[in-house]
């Protein structure tokens, strides 16, 4: 696993709405907005609320890949960001995501929780070194 | 190929940032940030300028398939486009891009142009009825 510098995670934390990707297994890209999406403490691990995934959902079923990034206005980076998936719909840490979500708006039906374990980060920044790996 | 809607066009238009997804022939997904996207007066048709291509590039070349969204701030809808890709590094329009991309700034590589055909358009909006096929 790959842990997020400080400088990165100030960014991530700055962000409201994330571009995030997955692949159905044959290679079909889905890219979708979201918004229910938090770093952990551990720096490694994203927690993504699944709301009204539907190809998402089926992709990260089949193929539990995923990629976002991190940018936009006030944001001092831009990050690409990938990782494994695991999709969680009980369980501790199902249930703590459920209730924070709940807490915000009932209308949230909070489906499944999407376990994002960071691989790679890579610059995404014109002029700097695009596609280049940094973690 | 799919026909974007005038108010679909509208959106499109005061986009200034586009998030583009790829994947790996095997299905490793990608997104990056896209200030070069265009569409074409046919409203079936979106040029990508790659300037910066890497991951991108190998996706397409590997697997012509791409998938943006349109929404942001003073964005009325959410759609998700994708469609099919052709890589033109040569030939009437590649020269036509290359040279409205120079006249903007010369530091701009303008490597390819990437153009799009849309085949699907999807909603993405919560509480609408977000991945229903649209167009």
């Amino acid at each position: 696993m790959v842990k997020l510098t400080e400088e990165m995670k100030n960014d991530f934390a700055k962000m409201k709405i994330f571009p995030f990707a997955t692949a159905s297994k044959s290679g079909e890209p889905n890219v979708i907005p979201i918004g229910m999406c938090k770093l952990q403490e551990d720096g490694e691990t994203i927690w993504i609320t699944d709301n009204y995934f539907l190809k998402t959902r089926k992709n990260l079923d089949e193929n539990p890949r995923g990629a976002l990034y991190v940018w936009g206005p006030d944001i001092e980076g831009c990050y690409q960001i990938k990782g494994d998936i695991e999709i969680k719909t009980e369980g501790e840490d199902y249930e703590k995501m459920y209730k924070e979500v709940k807490a915000k708006s009932d209308k949230f039906p909070a489906k499944a929780l999407v376990v994002m374990k960071i691989t790679e980060v890579y610059e995404c920044k014109a002029f700097a070194e695009p596609g280049k790996r940094l973690l």
